[in-house]
């Protein structure tokens, strides 16, 4: 039974409070998906405990399919718009929030070895925007990617921009965190992954590459690429542009190589 | 010599004022370029004659080598950062704004006929998304297409921020409107063009596909997709996606799109 809700400062409803200003400092324990896609994705990902819903009352039966899904122990909220803008800081259009844990992330060595034999997982190098890291996610689930690996300075695929700019991909492909770019490749390398290392320097076309089974895809920043001792460390690939106009939205470029290497790993696969 | 502006009420900076108003009413015969990459490429395009600059004062001396390519007759008007932002109407963090006049949108026959026999064409259906369509021409920019075709529900690609997102691209890659979406296939057909409609329902998978000497890249709304008529007058692909996640971006689909279609027609030219 939804919990009507029509005290802003009713404690309850606590972790939705202030929603932007707690984004900023960022949640250490659990995350906050919005948006009825999201919410959706969300309910069939076994690995992330939903600690409860706040829904806008009209939304509540738009959605009573999805929410068959949940376990009965977990409280739904419901408000009026105005009281559910109210706790929440901003309008709300979508009127759809849940607070969840976050799983805990794997050592990358465990993380890597877990992956099957035949497995594409990508890097992130010093990714620090959330609709890049998201647009990756959504692109690395659309493709099946079994895994993406984020350096230091890469952001919080569990940020709530990430993950509806994802639009729940980032609560699809699994994930961990490599204490540094250095420490990324030298665990792909470890557990046989290929890197592939896009760059508009690199040796190779990406169209002529046919993908090993395991395989890493490694994608830098849009301005400074990936490090140079990176690249020398991996095979790389760039995408052949038109002349003068030689520039990609890194999203973009995910989703074009993770096309690439899926679709030349369907048509042929490598022998066991 | 540039112009300094000390009073935002100054009539010769009209234009500029009140960018984001104005930018909801829509420019008839004029567009806004802004931030450096856009100004950049916006002064190497002889088609769109630029009518004036507004620099923040310490924006200048970085841009001294790219205003060289500047008519001497375009006034260029600086400011401080309070008095820019006072003409602007909001914080113009980039500091680079330039007014520029829309080029004449040519007949969408005559547009086509004046293409090369050999052309990779784009063609909007629906898409009312400034991200979306900015995003598409760079994509288009990016991979050499020759044109882009907008019909009625598509929108502006010379709105103020579908350039910015675009990294110029807007300004690169012609375009012209169609009056509707079947009127855009009937000239496409007429002028020898083999359309490629993608959708998740297509009957080929894009991977395979190699495209004829012309061709038009079909791309409909993320929700909606393309009307049925026209995937009935089109040869449909579709691009596999992994079980269960099923969404794309557009502008993605269009980079995966032509990336696939321009690096066949590299690998394996056409007999002229």
């Amino acid at each position: 039974m939804p919990i009507a809700i029509t005290d802003p400062d009713d404690p309850r409803i606590e972790p939705y409070r202030a929603v932007r200003e707690r984004d900023l400092v960022g949640r250490q324990h659990r995350f906050i998906a919005e948006g009825e896609v999201v919410l959706r994705v969300l309910l069939k990902q076994p690995r992330f405990e939903i600690e409860s819903l706040l829904l806008a009352e009209n939304r509540l039966d738009g959605l009573s399919d999805a929410l068959e899904d949940l376990p009965p122990d977990v409280p739904v909220y419901t408000a009026n718009r105005q009281v559910m803008d109210a706790i929440v800081g901003f309008p709300i259009h979508r009127g759809i929030l849940a607070v969840a844990r976050r799983a805990p992330l794997l050592p990358l060595e465990e993380f890597l070895t877990a992956l099957p034999e035949d497995a594409l997982v990508v890097g992130l190098v010093g990714l620090a925007n959330h609709d890049n890291v998201g647009g990756i996610f959504r692109n690395a689930a659309a493709f099946g990617a079994q895994g993406v690996l984020l350096d230091h300075e890469s952001c919080d695929p569990l940020y709530r921009k990430a993950i509806r700019v994802s639009v729940g991909g980032a609560l699809v492909v699994p994930f961990t965190r490599a204490p540094s770019a250095e420490a990324m490749v030298q665990a792909l390398q470890a557990a046989s992954f290929e890197i592939i290392a896009l760059s508009p320097a690199g040796s190779e076309i990406l169209s002529r590459v046919k993908p090993a089974r395991r395989t890493a895809l490694l994608l830098g920043a849009e301005g400074p690429g990936l490090p140079r001792e990176l690249l020398a460390r991996s095979r790389t690939v760039s995408i052949p542009m038109s002349g003068g106009f030689d520039s990609l939205n890194v999203a973009t470029t995910s989703g074009i190589a993770l096309h690439h290497l899926t679709s030349q790993k369907d048509e042929k696969p490598l022998p066991r």
